[in-house]
């Protein structure tokens, strides 16, 4: 009869589309792991675990990216059954504040609350820019300006240095938003529209990538980059530019702002979030205040910042955040004050592997124990004492292909087996089994005569009822070792 | 400054698309739970985890699934910018095959790995239906029919067991796709095409559930179901429809289908997986051979089956899977046998929730102790004693809201904080602080009187110094009751 599948009009090509990717082996580990590690700081905060969909209605969480003009740009989006807009995710924050919306007076506040998930970006891919990541978010709903933010902040120093970052390596540069709209109120006539603060906005958050002069072009006419995309401007004339320069290279807090109440609020939080981390044993240098720092995301109001790590800075920000006042708000309820920050897991393993910051034991084999089969009419007899070593805590792989023994040797050695185990017809009759001790080096095997003189060099014949105690005694070996 | 999103034109709605759902709590804490457990069993059988993403080339990952007779349907698809379709996965199974015919030559045969995450239907929602859910899957790619499906079987019973079932009450369904393909052979002249063949596959699939009649009018004319919708038949005749019913209703292996090369095929292989898992401590009853098992996903070839639980039999298939040998071979690729299955967690858990095989603790204060702000002076100081607290292993929540002391209170106990710390003047002068026990009961109190009540039943004056002890005493003593 026939299969759907071998109906080959044409064969599909086994590609991923452009930024997409699978994960795997030591790096999905790795992944994993750091995830692990940051939940145990959020638990360490009292954060409680919510998960929202990955799709959402589209006007529900808008569009707020950064280096998008187009409405729902950036975004993934199509039509339900009902032709109602639905889009994929494109962060975690939008989806949080439908959630707190949502939930109205169900909502216990103060709301703490971590999330982690795939979030996806309809964007150009690149290096290390991929269009579906990991997140892991964490954010405080319903609490004034101040403490909240000074709390965020103490986990983010918590979040990262349980990830593995060396505590004194990790440095948040912490602005507000506000500082901008000040400077924004001092160069211009008329309240600039929301198209031309969000390019100046924008064009600040280069400035530490890009430098001087293309900021420059940020500000005033627009920039071709290297790939000849073109990036448009925010119009300000030089005079303008200049000003927004200077606010840009005299860094932390610049005096004349505290000519409008806007900026005066604007430094007054700044430094009230600098004095509520004092004495946290977190070095003064580890909270720099940067008037660059504006975070590319629409929704922020006021507070905002980005840890980065000391040894690290080709890497840029390793996540971030800030203050979004509004973002519940624009759901038909009362403004909800929330603060919170993101992280990028992918980027931060990244730039934690290149630091050599990972402790790393790459170099152990920790693949399960393989059961080889030589003789394949006792295929039962070697699946029952598989089954008795998993249930005595051991991985163990029984090998289900065709090959002979050679090729069952080659295969335990690819899949980083630490033993082998093999019963011929001599064992049997003596109720043993030979173990083949292959941890002698992590390095894949492929040519034959490794892998015969590796098999030679170390393997002992042991007993059926001795094999549970005498493979948990050699883990232990490596373990120490 | 207008902050973008002050724009009301029309406020979002704070709803979500039918079919997904936020997740939180206990049932969040419960399903992450299920999830490590299910890992555990795979790592015992050497399983390694790979990620695939969750946006594919609609081409790539087809779309096998049931109950969906238009191309495309039941995917979510979208265009590219490039104009090439995407799509988001259905299932985790689909994507693994492509993930190994990327791979080609560099697949370390067999390949044992172990996937999970969201997989999205567009189809119609219902109770306990979603559009989004999360599987685990394991599978094993290029063994040969047999042993590989009989150790995909094996896996199974301890994952569910791993999973919290007891042991004796799970049941696995087996058949082959071959015993239906033998059956189809016997009863038309002509080969049915693909369309008509599936349509009596998917019948069979609902035997179980809707029982003789309504699967003798999907053999034939077809069906509407009870919300109106109609399901096109697989126009069989009286006299076929009549063998069909008689193949399901004879249970067991039908001999009748000896007669042809498939059908002898399909039984010699049930035989042989029935004989592979007998003397592995799993009663004779839990393996049963049952011909009304066929799977709905169209790209089973041969070994299939299902998983449920005595006592839980209202909850129909927790799970199930089979072989699938052209999957990979759809691809400009050599077929490479492989056979696996799927676990739906949401569906496992509810199951186990209305069945109270999950060890729930519900009833346990598992929130994170609350510090609570009597004087916002001194905030400093609650700070850095949440930071110690922090360093020693607590969870601990600072409170950062506005409320006074009455809805720090009151907050405390709707987040399930066991304990609440309060240190006014008098502790200040004497280096104390109170904490009040707040574990009497769960529930939730929110009238005053509970709280007033319950505050002043348990507290207790205790010096900073010995703090980190006295609540290290109280939680153990907690673990212990």
């Amino acid at each position: 009869m026939a299969d759907p599948s071998r109906k080959k009009k044409q064969a599909p090509s086994a590609r991923l589309p452009k930024g997409f990717q699978d994960r795997s082996g030591d790096h999905l580990k790795a992944l994993r792991g750091l995830c692990h590690q940051l939940r145990s700081a959020f638990d360490a905060y009292g954060f409680r675990a919510i998960e929202t969909p990955s799709i959402e209605y589209s006007d529900a969480i808008g569009a707020f990216l950064p280096d998008v003009e187009q409405p729902g740009g950036g975004v993934f989006s199509f039509k339900d059954d009902d032709e109602k807009w639905l889009s994929l995710r494109y962060d975690l924050t939008a989806p949080l504040a439908r959630h707190c919306a949502a939930m109205g007076q169900h909502l216990v506040l103060p709301f703490r609350c971590t999330r982690e998930g795939y979030v996806f970006r309809r964007e150009k891919p690149g290096p290390g820019r991929f269009r579906e990541f990991y997140q892991v978010d964490a954010d405080i709903v319903g609490a004034p300006e101040g403490e909240a933010d000074a709390e965020i902040l103490r986990l983010a120093f918590d979040a990262y240095e349980a990830a593995g970052l060396a505590p004194q390596s990790i440095v948040a540069r912490i602005s507000s938003r506000q500082l901008v709209d000040a400077l924004l109120e001092q160069i211009f006539q008329h309240k600039p529209d929301e198209t031309q603060r969000l390019r100046v906005l924008r064009a600040i958050d280069k400035f530490e990538r890009l430098g001087e002069e293309a900021v420059a072009l940020l500000l005033g006419a627009g920039r071709m980059d290297k790939s000849g995309d073109f990036t448009h401007g925010a119009s300000l004339d030089d005079k303008q530019i200049a000003r927004v320069l200077d606010f840009l290279k005299v860094g932390g807090l610049d005096h004349r702002l505290e000519e409008s109440p806007v900026g005066r609020a604007g430094l007054a939080l700044v430094r009230s979030v600098l004095e509520r981390c004092r004495g946290l044993g977190r070095g003064e240098s580890q909270i720099v205040v940067d008037p660059a720092i504006v975070r590319g995301l629409g929704y922020y109001t006021s507070f905002v910042f980005e840890v980065s790590a000391r040894g690290l800075e080709p890497f840029g920000a390793l996540g971030g955040g800030g203050r979004y006042d509004h973002l519940i708000g624009r759901f038909d309820r009362p403004d909800l004050g929330a603060t919170g920050f993101s992280i990028g897991v992918s980027r931060l393993l990244a730039a934690m592997e290149a630091g050599h910051t990972t402790s790393s034991d790459t170099r152990r084999r920790q693949g399960p124990i393989v059961i080889t089969v030589l003789d394949p009419e006792r295929f039962g007899d070697y699946a029952a004492l598989a089954q008795r070593l998993r249930r005595a805590g051991q991985a163990v792989d029984l090998y289900v292909g065709s090959g002979g023994l050679k090729a069952q040797m080659r295969y335990a050695d690819r899949i980083s087996a630490p033993f082998a185990i093999i019963q011929g017809e001599r064992e049997v009759g003596k109720g043993s089994v030979i173990v083949k001790d292959l941890r002698d080096d992590a390095d894949q095997a492929s040519d034959n005569e490794t892998i015969k003189s590796r098999g030679q060099a170390r393997q002992q014949e042991v007993s059926l009822d001795a094999l549970d105690a005498y493979l948990r005694r050699l883990n232990e070996e490596g373990d120490r070792a």
